[in-house]
């Protein structure tokens, strides 16, 4: 038997909130060793899972949070003045040991807050960052931070590394994951003068392999990519943008003519397969590590099927020992560095 | 008749050379009232022309120079210490007045202290920044600084502003654009320190729009893209580099399957114009602004049509009278501010 995991999910967050949280949970469940704590307003929730001809069994269990952190709030604001909000209660759920996984597709301002607020960060943890899985030409990659600081020090580098270099060995089974440092040009002196400094903080990494340039995120040049979350940020949604609107264009040029209609037809089940390798639904969320328990933030637009991978993510996470790992990475990182 | 304008090109400049800034000028030459200045070792050139069964007529002029600045060297040191080289040369042919444009594939931190150096900055502008054109869903649009600063100061962005909105109104030919700060958020509190100060800088600019996120370069939100020329760089090489890939991933798609290749023969020529819509070589180049005297940096990998389309880029900013709007603009800007 296969360790069950509860994973606490914010069902009011994200664009299309309750319904697609509910599908997601209800798609999620039909995974083996998965409940989902379903957090958000009572009668919301069962008034939905009714209309979705479903109810609150089968390892689902609702949870009732009166409130609601609207998507334009500021975060840590909201999260102070909103105690009983679907995600803060989803975040105090973990820290009280009744989930061991809390997913939002909410405000990612605010679930930062939370999260920071409620699970408190990992010991010697500077800040935590955001790890989000994306596709590339070599396989998925880990980008990281992807917007969990808005301006970072360069001490904070080594620590996204080490921690997104586990999440690519224990989610993604890359066994010695290799890592570079997000710059504009390769040589060890190019770059700003914090993403200098980050080179030499990150001497001694497991796995650095130097700077690599945005080209190297598409190319998969490197396992993981260590970055600013202000630059990481704008990279994760110009590169997912990007994506989606060749996509589109690919499709308008599909079906622009009598000719390409007839071709399309033809080729739709490849371009099926290629969309679903670059879908950002695939992995449907990004971990916040580097805070005390295991968090994962979705797609605000996120569907039932990104809600659902992205709670099996929170599982997958847990079952790795992933937030352990990062526990002890960082507690053997500092002693070798003779930090008390 | 319209003006014919003397493109000077550094023919040894780019991965391909001298090959494909040999072809590169035989087809800009083709373009009415278009003069190159084909600089580099003469031997070479003259071989190379006659390879491509040419010879020096019909708009081209071989000038020698006998040196070449490699695409690993350090920019700053190999200007200084390689004054006859052919990128170096090409400069000097502005400064001198025979020719109104340049022309380099070549080492872009070479091409941008030679043109710091042998052009000198417009009077008042603080640094300048490579200005480029970029395919979005609303058209083509201008990134601004590309790469020029690998750290800005918040001061610098309103002047690249002021710069890509005259490049997006002479070159794009868009009447009034408009101008987004990329940040992290869309409020006007979002983003690192850097750019929130930038974003009181900018009150004012005209056309600001506030901030824009790394998701509206593709969608075109916004007619100008402003920011520092780290975030920009990796902007711009993560966003070449994820069309590239994807297209090559659709070309795949269409042939792993007996079926999917009958389909692609129907679809090639609808998607032969997308590749063509995103194509990078379609403007083959970006401008360097704010020197005095038109500077053009291309793909170091561009073959003959995108040398071609980047002389051609020069000339349009010549005949546009780009150099003078801003000489203009930035005069402007600055009385307006109360400064000497």
């Amino acid at each position: 038997m296969s360790q069950v995991v509860s994973v606490a999910l914010d069902a009011m967050g994200g664009d299309r909130a309750p319904e697609e949280p509910v599908r997601g949970a209800l798609a999620a469940v039909m995974s083996p060793g998965i409940r989902v704590l379903l957090v958000g307003d009572e009668d919301a929730l069962r008034e939905e899972l009714a209309r979705q001809r479903a109810s609150e069994t089968a390892g689902i269990e609702v949870v009732h949070a009166p409130d609601a952190i609207g998507g334009n709030e500021e975060g840590a604001r909201a999260v102070r003045s909103k105690p009983d909000s679907s995600m803060v209660v989803a975040c105090r759920l973990v820290g009280q040991g009744r989930a061991q996984a809390v997913m939002s597709a909410g405000n990612t301002g605010a679930m930062l807050a939370a999260a920071t607020l409620h699970l408190r960060r990992v010991p010697g943890v500077l800040r935590p960052g955001i790890g989000v899985v994306l596709p590339s030409a070599n396989g998925p990659i880990v980008l990281i931070d992807a917007g969990a600081n808005s301006d970072s020090r360069p001490e904070y580098l080594p620590q996204f590394a080490l921690m997104g270099r586990l999440l690519a060995r224990d989610v993604l089974g890359i066994p010695e994951p290799t890592v570079g440092l997000l710059s504009i040009g390769e040589e060890a002196g190019k770059g700003s003068e914090m993403v200098q400094a980050a080179f030499a903080a990150m001497d001694g990494t497991p796995g650095f392999a130097g700077n690599v340039e945005g080209r190297d995120i598409p190319k998969g040049t490197t396992h993981v990519v260590v970055t600013d979350g202000f630059t990481g940020n704008v990279a994760l949604k110009l590169y997912e943008s990007a994506a989606g609107w060749l996509l589109s264009e690919v499709r308008a040029a599909l079906t622009g003519t009598p000719r390409a209609r007839l071709g399309a037809l033809l080729v739709r089940p490849s371009l099926r397969e290629l969309r679903d390798k670059i879908d950002p639904d695939e992995y449907g969320g990004a971990y916040l590590l580097g805070v005390r328990g295991l968090a994962v933030i979705g797609h605000g637009n996120a569907g039932g099927r990104g809600i659902a991978n992205a709670v099996r993510l929170g599982a997958h996470g847990v079952r790795e020992g992933l937030l352990e790992q990062i526990e002890a990475g960082v507690a053997a990182a500092r002693s070798a560095r003779g930090v008390a």
